[in-house]
């Protein structure tokens, strides 16, 4: 049995013996294939020792025995990782940053408490699965749209207080700021609402988030400070039409004027969900072999030169980039606002425009299955996810993948530079470079671009998982340098990550520890979940 | 000279002695008349016992001078009581929290450090002033439209952290929403900067508001964490144009499908800031004597029943409620928007429609002078807050105004309900009612509702202003026995605000408490500030 470093079996399997009184025997989990199913199956270290495997996981039914966990792992200094659905995929799953932590399953805290489509939000628990709540949505015919992300086996709760994204309009994209009102269980074992829902009796739990006083709900977020039972979540009302159209640029630097005025378009609430690429990305799941001419670029140390690209471009007649630019709404405004995106893009030159599809809400099952990306409409999905899994060139599945997400400035000439600079960074480590001056930034967190880059991992190749984890690293450190830093990362590098927000010798992250310390003396909810250590497992820090 | 609880002449003197060493002695007030302008005009205990005074004010020009004046105030245990332009009247103006703090007046950090127009945002010192903020972007032609609060005498900064709201569109008028990326001097005097700032060389401060790990800027607003020095702040593009219009309804019924309705428009961003309203409501300011026949229903006990006013309103031929509803955009997008919103509004029998003003920016002067609220187009002006010194029915001056601002539920049945509620609550106070069943909510804060009224505060008269101060508490208290309580409130009343968040005895006091020991052990920032005090001050409370 794997134990928390200096707790002994016989500890742990007292305070076992004791979460089995709470939640019943057979909701703990102490080994075999059970707490198999708590390791990360995309992980780049799987099998080696730099995993960190839970010692037991334990299946609490209610926030009653949440809270008895809670006081019997003080009483015995046994460290707890929370997760929800625990699908996380990507991005660390449900394995814990501490090996020998013991997983608080939320999985069956799973009750949606609330959905009002006049005031368009709902209050769940962390265990509703993106599913369970787009069949609830279905089964009572609420006229609400859910912001989903690319895995919606996942859940609001988790993905928003992991600060995940999504596919929709505006702020419903960016899930922690849709998110209003918590009841969250403290390290100590209390009961803590925040918000309106805060005020015994108010109705008002996911109309206003800040409530009075400091407003703590961030504190929740990618941190490790209690766990959330309880959450309101703002939801888009169901618009009356969609229209999904693409842009498409000549040119390379055509990237600065495009990328201008998205910008404006979007912080003027005119469009939604904005998907930069290329024609030369070569699609993840293709019928036929990609152009041997293509792959003969990309594969060049560093992933080639935008000359070659532009090059190649125009021999084929194909644009440089193309915007898929979504819009939602009343059908005339969501003309309107097309039309104007024309008007303002009118001034590149070879600039072209289409229309890809459209439909009415509510859905019908025809309009749906001509819909590419499901999710961009609301309807849970796991084709975009499932993407991931496959390589670009290579058509193999793999067994899984990590994300790298720096995020770099909102402009194209930030996209630019991130071209030269990761793919001298490539160029550096020897390897296929995993993006070019082709890559897109991603805009799936409102207002923001992540030059987001995936690596693919392996169950069984250990070498290539080596040289992934390395490069990864190198990576990390190459974006910090130039003010590129992670939104969000799996624990293996959580560490990292939050490291290279340094300003002033690291003060956000003591600033954290004061808070951990302060809330959780005995450090035992999620240590490590953010980079954020408590005192006795930070000791010999610098 | 006043002298903080704790804290003899002698031990004041000698920190303020080293307040001068860092500011120069011009910039450190310790009485007359400089010390007298520390205190809230439109205080409802003017000159009396409960008038909490400051006992001197310091006014530092940097960051380090505010550091010095930290690390000072921590080695002689001096409370500080920080304000960044100081304008926040009738919530408070600059007047501490606990009587003999030392005044930390931000108003010489007054620097706007960067203006971007092609990502929409500014980032700015805590002394810039909304006067300032806009003449700055007016001479240097960015085309952003600033979100204002009514009072432009304030600034961005301190106005975000009270968490104030304004007239535009969306999340711009829910300032703090708006807000990405902080410096903070802590209690200890260290500097911390939070989001994307913490990264060493990130352009990216005011795109990316949450960086990695806990997103802890709530806990700089309504709060005493930490000083804020700098803040970015997201800020509206440009529109092409902007409608004012109007909607009216016959019915005191038909505030329930106007607020379902409305919400759906806001909701989907197809309308900005809303303003509900009633003809009824007699005008702050006007031209000839109110009606006295609406007059006899308002001096009513508990301020009239809506059949009153209803029958008031038929005979004359008036509509019972209007909502403003305002649209930024394209001019086609505002056309198509504007048709929308009287399709959908179309069911409600006796509906009007209106069409109040609309102008092309940049706005040119003549085009100015028609729009009746500056502000709704981002131009400070401070003839809507100068409103607020008018009494409604008496047409003579006050001296000053308080708001009293409890969140109700965002539909028109909870606005129902509060007019019955606090027409019950005046008809016992005894007083003539400040609200009627012709009172809106304000939607100023995005997607809530704030049952507002306005209470005249007197320099002169005691007994008018002690009426109104039981009358605030005595309404505190109903509100809350109904779930209903403020967003924000002056330092007077913050003690009994917080408590009304009282969920689990009061858990959330309880862990801000925990917080602000952790961060500030000597308590000596802004103690009482959202209602947390430090622990030596909060002793004996049970």
């Amino acid at each position: 049995m794997s134990v928390p470093p200096g707790i002994d079996e016989k500890r742990l399997a007292s305070a076992l013996e004791k979460f089995r009184r709470v939640v019943g025997s057979e909701w703990v989990f102490a080994g075999g294939e059970d707490l198999e199913t708590y390791r990360d199956p995309y992980s780049v270290v799987w099998g080696e020792k730099e995993e960190t495997r839970p010692s037991a996981a334990v299946a609490p039914a209610s926030v009653e025995q949440v809270q008895g966990i809670v006081r019997i792992a003080n009483e015995y200094g046994i460290p707890l990782y929370s997760i929800s659905t625990g699908k996380n995929l990507g991005y660390g799953t449900n394995a814990p940053n501490h090996s020998g932590s013991v997983i608080l399953d939320l999985k069956r805290l799973n009750r949606i408490l609330q959905v009002d489509d006049k005031r368009h939000f709902c209050i769940v628990e962390p265990g509703v699965s993106y599913y369970d709540l787009y069949s609830h949505l279905q089964a009572n015919g609420f006229k609400l749209l859910m912001d989903l992300p690319s895995n919606p086996m996942g859940g609001p709760v988790g993905n928003s207080i992991d600060r995940g994204v999504g596919y929709s309009a505006n702020r419903y994209r960016d899930h922690f700021s849709s998110v209003c009102g918590m009841e969250v269980v403290l390290p100590n074992g209390e009961l803590l609402r925040t918000g309106m829902a805060a005020v015994p009796g108010a109705d008002s739990w996911a109309d206003f988030k800040y409530g009075y006083g400091p407003y703590v709900d961030g504190l929740f977020s990618q941190g490790n400070l209690g766990i959330v039972t309880k959450m309101g979540l703002w939801l888009m009302p169901q618009p009356e039409h969609f229209l999904s159209t693409q842009v498409s640029v000549p040119r390379y630097l055509d990237i600065v004027p495009l990328v201008e005025t998205v910008n404006y378009l979007e912080d003027s609430f005119l469009v939604g969900y904005v998907r930069y690429n290329s024609p030369m990305e070569i699609p993840r799941v293709q019928k036929s072999k990609p152009d041997p001419d293509l792959v003969a670029i990309m594969l060049q140390p560093g992933g080639g030169q935008p000359e070659e690209y532009e090059r190649y471009a125009k021999q084929r007649n194909m644009p440089y980039w193309t915007a898929t630019l979504n819009y939602y709404g009343p059908k005339a405004t969501v003309a309107a606002n097309w039309a104007y995106t024309k008007e303002r893009l009118g001034n590149i030159p070879g600039v072209k425009f289409s229309e890809l599809e459209s439909c009415a809400f509510p859905l019908k099952q025809e309009e749906l299955a001509k819909v590419k990306y499901p999710a961009t409409v609301g309807v849970p999905n796991l084709a975009s996810f499932a993407l991931g899994t496959r390589s670009r060139i290579n058509t193999e599945p793999s067994d899984g993948h990590i994300w790298f997400s720096p995020v770099i400035p909102r402009t194209g000439e930030a996209v630019i530079q991130s071209h030269k600079v990761f793919g001298e960074a490539f160029k550096e480590l020897g390897i296929p470079a995993r993006m070019g001056p082709y890559s897109g930034p991603r805009t799936w967190m409102y207002r923001s671009f992540v030059m987001m880059l995936d690596f693919y991992t392996s169950r069984t190749d250990k070498k290539a998982n080596r040289q992934v984890y390395e490069a990864f690293k190198y990576l990390v450190e190459v974006g910090a340098k130039h003010g590129w830093a992670e939104y969000r990362t799996a624990p293996l590098f959580q560490d990292q990550v939050a490291a290279t927000y340094s300003f002033n010798n690291h003060a956000l992250r003591r600033f954290n520890e004061t808070l951990k310390d302060a809330v959780d003396p005995k450090g035992i909810l999620s240590p490590g979940r953010g980079g954020i250590w408590p005192r006795h497992l930070r000791e010999g820090w610098t």
